[in-house]
């Protein structure tokens, strides 16, 4: 098979998150409980009265009445490196596909962390806290990475280029390496995944993600804030602690 | 608490299913079949080639790559006896919120088999069939459970009426009674569902659901087909054996 | 179908949890940690150490490490009246196996509120609380249930008796007929069901099981806190909220 | 952080996996299933009667009643190369356990195909067929792998050495690498991950797995199989299509 694409190697220090289609509002959790309560109430109905769907929906979330919240459906895109969707293959609430190193020939686009990444650890496990690396860490981490990278790539396409399988030769390749995936979940479970992927300082629930989940995380949150805001408030209202 | 909502007791012998609403297409199968491979499309190009996305289909669902087939959702509203719904809560990937007996008072709806319903089983435990009964018989279970229904939901209304909790009186109401749901599923779902909960005399695959499950599966797959029929097809071609 | 079973109607006020079979103890929970972080301990080691085993249980609980709490399996078998299974199998991380309508005559257990259950609610929906029936509502509600069994038991045993299939007679009976069914589960979905399932009069985290599946609960709870003390301990420690 | 653990870089070309505990027999598919029909028998009578035995598994597994092959529990101890982990991960019904990159530093073990390993691919997407490759596509694939493996970890080992965070550092190492988990499972769930996980040359029912997690799959079965005689027979009697 002749490899001849372009094989620049790019490095990036972001994340890519886009809504790719949903079918997500706070008036889905409205009606999903008015079933099991006094009756259904039109859509019309439901928003000339904000403020009682508010008090509802705040209600279910501080009483853990999660069902109402999985009436909903988002799409998300998310282009990350391999690294992180190994913590996010961990949820098993959603519906995941990935890129495939077995059918397709992979790009080589990896990720360096930026200058704001905290790259030094410090603290016991369980209370880590991560604080500033120097010039020279900075320095250290992007030449290591992109070299390790280069050179893990050019080893991916001797081997293609040499007729061997793509799922024999990606086995050298880095979990810094992008890749992408849609991944499907209701907004429950995405309460959870954000319960746990985002950090929070609070000694008796605290959070302590990686970095670049949380990345992930945060985009997801501000793109689902925007669909269903009355949910959101409640779940911020609640502590994202038990969602 | 007072009762004074009209106490008229009804009977029927079929179920309702509506499409609440959904988000799900074939091109939803198509886009996420192709982040794994060769590449994305756009939706106008999707749908300029019919026949290449029937066959990608059909190719996902004969080598059970099921995955491409959760990025949808589809809600239904279900209004079925408990029985239906006892056995329709045991699928596990669907999200459910019922007509709480705990929350309301519950409306004296109550199933009675109609003319067409096989009352008579033969053969043994995992071959029964199913015969007509005869008239005789059909007046006795008309009559049995119309007067059943009625006494039940009379003790119910005793005891409300008596000051007892909802969630106490209802211990007296049937399995025949009517409840309602809201039942939020992706395709794949739906499509294990569909399996097992309708008919199939097939010697290396058989499924006998219960008739009353079935009737509300027929429904939810009438509905199903006008949104995603090339997966339809494709679930029909490969014989409904191992979504 | 000769009908020559007794069929001496039987009232209960009590339900049964009986541990089965499990494969759960505390140092489940270490080693699936341990794989995490340091490296593998033997058993007799992690013996050794109870405190330092306790401290990272209560690490794992606080933190919301959940899946090393997953190493576990039991196995119980349950009685209960069939409204406490309907709620139980709201619980989609469990497994199921339940008595059979379909497949076996049905036998005549039913429910009725013993002398302690609280009869009468009051309060809003949502502030719901429950405080003791009068004699007469205590008389009423057993004699009203007792009836309303006995005449829905016998509509069944005629259907029966007149060749009915046993799926088809069913419908008359309550949900307050005892069923029997296996559920298993692991320790973390174990933990979440009784948070939601036992009595919690927290202002920030409150939870109002109906009385009948927090009997459940409780025995499930009793009989999983020997097998599993620390972790039990570390349960209770955080509050039950957010297994 | 002094790196002073010794960092001889190992190359492995299998997979280990150990059943590191286990509730799983024939006789808990049996159980389960009496309590569906008619009545429960002792384990002695079970024992008893092998061939009603063998009769009703055989039953339950072509009628697909799943639900009594999941009071059984089994977990594994899986050594393997993160890229078969990826994969393995996909299957949402597991409980799973692995060795973090955040917490520890992680062993320079790493996957190079063995000699018995087919290299190259042929056929179009969907009918890839994998077939020898020559001793000089054998003898590129052994250096460019070990060569890119020993940089990558020189570049982990840099980066540590300089105080970086090890979650942080992991970025450039490959998908090869060995990792260690714990994955517990039930029958239902195993067979499920071996109906795709295993090779199946069936026009009807094809499965094509990458080789290195069937080799996972492999060891799994033979462990599971001496557990469960009765039930992996049946499994292999219903063609492993549809569990």
């Amino acid at each position: 098979m002749p490899v001849d694409e372009p094989t620049e190697v790019e490095f990036r220090s972001d994340v890519t998150v886009e809504l790719v289609k949903h079918a997500a509002s706070d008036a889905d959790v409205i009606w999903a409980a008015r079933v099991s309560t006094a009756g259904e109430k039109s859509l019309e109905e439901i928003r000339k009265d904000p403020e009682r769907s508010k008090g509802l929906i705040n209600y279910l979330m501080r009483d853990r009445h999660g069902s109402p919240f999985e009436h909903s459906s988002m799409t998300f895109y998310v282009h990350a490196p391999i690294f992180v969707f190994r913590e996010f293959m961990r949820h098993r609430t959603f519906s995941f596909n990935e890129e495939s190193g077995r059918y397709r020939k992979l790009r080589p686009v990896f990720y360096v962390p930026g200058p704001e990444r905290k790259l030094v650890q410090v603290g016991k496990p369980g209370k880590y806290e991560f604080v500033d690396g120097t010039p020279e860490q900075h320095k250290l981490v992007t030449e290591a990475t992109q070299e390790a990278y280069r050179q893990a790539y050019r080893a991916y396409l001797d081997m293609l280029d040499a007729g061997i399988a793509r799922e024999v030769a990606r086995t050298v390749l880095p979990v810094g390496m992008y890749s992408s995936m849609y991944a499907t979940c209701n907004a429950r479970s995405l309460m959870h995944f954000l319960s746990l992927r985002t950090r929070r300082d609070d000694a008796r629930f605290p959070s302590f993600p990686q970095r670049e989940i949380e990345m992930v995380a945060e985009k997801m949150e501000a793109l689902w804030a925007e669909l269903m805001p009355l949910t959101h408030e409640a779940f911020n209202a609640h502590g994202r602690v038990s969602p």
